[in-house]
């Protein structure tokens, strides 16, 4: 006790009455507990037969005798994109010389051709696929969309560019009539050529932002995170040229929210412990996904998550974690494994005595959501988050991550995410 | 002619084929008659008296000799934010022991409150004021959040941090009920100190991105703009630590949309036209506001506006331009004077001849919006602007910047861009 008095004090008086501000042990202790936290599960992992996402070879479709076949994509490199299209081609052009018309075989994309696979921990497609003919009445127009399409992409793949799902569609927009019709013809010539969307040079806006420990190089430039100031480095939308991550981090930290990330920015949190922090400002984006999941790979960290405290908060980490049912056919290159749930959890809004008034109730399609979750294959694998959400629908309470500030503007980096590292406190 | 034929062209045998093309200078050429234009009308400005944006001396209220006296707010430090509300808080005390009871007198900003410029090229607050006592059934509960504001930003002076206004809504949020009524006292807090909202310490999430040739310092770390990729630099949400703008640029290009943006940075267009790109991916954030100002002022260099062609592209140029109507109070700090409308602009669409599909059809609401639009004082004084957005509202057509990409995705950067500036092209 005597240690801890001597430590610098906020100049408030009243931070002193903090929650939990008193039983905070020193920032050197906590680094200790969290090195050895990362060492025993790097062990734990291994002594589980390497079938652990820390480790060294992770577990791909490949690996698992599943009883229907399934499909996955795959980054590809813009020649191997090219190489593709023009295989399909000359296919198409022997199908017609030889008679038999002009049809492209395009796999299903539907919710019925989906499957959790619980070793993965994503979802990936099943192999049903369906014809396309040209020479049908019905499937005419998206024949030639998609004709047109693999064209657009074949251009790109000369160009080496990149451009977005908007300029795709101004190419031809009597042809494509709708930004819809071209955006879901692109994922189906994504799972055609069994490659990812991303290596179709065809980009997402980027919205996430990156600041902390890591260095990487983006488009060649060498991008030092620590020296970002407060506004952090805008995250490139085209992931196929980010390279060379460096970090001295112990952890990621993934935060569902701006306000929460110009916090932890403005205070240097990363310094204090070391990590990087990253956040999609809201609803994840391509861009993001592929990024965190880079660094998860390549640096082999924990990434530990602060969302909101409501059903949306979960089905962000869900999309991180295990991907959207839209692009099933990438998930094994849009989901970083192995996320945990630091907190808001809704066990902590009484554990940390978040005010009544800071709580929101839940509407009636708060408490639907979070049942159907309850559902959800990816919720079910964890107990722990079971137990949570099954708290949440119970107390028909939620809360942002902004509700911490009810205990002084700084609560959440000075006692609330310390205090969760030194006690562990993830699922 | 000869000389042109020398020139690399795309790999693409259509490229001979855009519109325009052939009709290019070389660069060097456009450079040169860039900076010609530059210098000649910086001596423009001078020979006008100075009371043009591009002179040393901007015009402010106080030179103005207008027949109702007007309100404006400054930048001001920390400290003299502290002072100002010691000083209104010991005035109070003052008036309470006097026997004068306890009110705030609260400068006005509703519309009628409001005034344009056309000298300042801005809007501006006159100086109406009301009085907000304590002791008044219907104002007792706005006195108090009025209170508890004051409290909080000088809590923010004293711990020299920063702070979103969600985080200030959570601080009471059973007094401010919802965080409508803590803005918008936000915004009277301002008025009544006479500083910026930013002067608060009160910071919006942060939206923009900027690319290009610039070095600034971001809350003390050197950011040059040329190397950051093709994600850019996100724009920081604290002006006030933002400092050493340093460029080579000949302009600043303001994009309305993150996909032109991401084609312009991919294509590295700032190393063949020496520029600074800047977008807040749609509508304006204040912290690029206060950057694409700050920009302006420190480097003196002209604003070209890249935007889609419809009512709300103008409408973006006007925030930018002239403020927005609800900060009114604060629009010397947020607006960027003399922005030129480069395109696209409703002429264009004939002019580069883009295809009939790619152009939209306004609803009945854009076109009521083109309509209000003509009546502001903002594009009446620039007879350029009136004639085009008459075009727009006769023949109800609007075009995005993405129409480009039916001649090809690089039309923009390679074509669209380098004539507008040979051609001096903006109004």
């Amino acid at each position: 006790m005597a240690d801890k008095k001597k430590r610098k004090r906020s100049k408030d008086d009243e931070a002193e009455e903090l929650p939990f501000k008193s039983i905070l042990e020193p920032d050197a202790v906590i680094l200790e507990l969290f090195k050895s936290y990362v060492s025993s599960s790097i062990k734990a992992a291994a002594g589980a037969g390497g079938a652990s996402s820390s480790s060294s070879k992770p577990l791909t479709l490949a690996d698992l005798s599943l009883s229907s076949s399934c499909r996955e994509v795959a980054d590809l490199s813009l020649s191997s994109v090219q190489t593709e299209i023009e295989t399909v081609i000359v296919q198409i052009a022997r199908s017609i010389l030889a008679g038999d018309g002009f049809s492209f075989n395009v796999p299903s994309r539907a919710a019925s051709n989906q499957l959790y696979v619980p070793e993965l921990d994503r979802i990936v497609l099943k192999d049903k696929s369906t014809l396309r003919p040209f020479a049908s009445v019905s499937s005419v127009r998206k024949t030639t969309i998609t004709t047109r399409i693999l064209a657009l992409i074949h251009q790109l793949c000369l160009r080496k560019i990149h451009v977005t799902k908007r300029d795709l569609f101004y190419t031809d927009v009597k042809l494509f009539q709708d930004q819809t019709q071209s955006d879901a013809v692109l994922d189906d010539v994504s799972c055609m050529l069994g490659c990812t969307r991303s290596s179709l040079n065809v980009i997402a806006a980027e919205k996430g932002v990156v600041v902390g420990r890591l260095i990487f190089s983006d488009n060649g430039d060498m991008i030092d995170c620590t020296k970002m100031g407060m506004g952090g480095k805008a995250i490139p939308p085209n992931i196929d040229r980010v390279g060379d991550m460096q970090s001295d981090a112990l952890f990621i930290l993934l935060v569902e929210k701006d306000a929460a990330y110009m916090r932890l920015a403005e205070d240097r949190f990363y310094n204090r412990f070391p990590c990087i922090i990253v956040t999609a400002k809201g609803q994840p984006d391509v861009a993001t996904r592929l990024f965190l999941r880079k660094m998860k790979m390549e640096l082999k960290l924990p990434v530990l998550a602060l969302v909101d405290s409501d059903p949306y908060g979960l089905k962000i980490l869900s999309v991180y974690g295990c991907g959207s049912k839209n692009m099933s056919y990438d998930s094994a290159n849009l989901t970083t494994p192995d996320i945990k749930w630091l907190g808001i959890r809704p066990s902590d809004l009484d554990k940390y005595k978040i005010p009544e008034q800071c709580r929101l109730p839940m509407t009636e399609q708060d408490i639907k959501t979070g049942k159907d979750m309850l559902e959800e294959d990816f919720v079910k694998k964890n107990p722990g988050w079971v137990e949570e959400l099954n708290l949440m629908v119970k107390s028909k309470q939620k809360a942002e991550i902004q509700a911490l500030s009810s205990f002084g503007f700084q609560y959440l980096s000075e006692v609330y995410l310390p205090l969760k590292l030194q006690q562990q406190d993830w699922l």
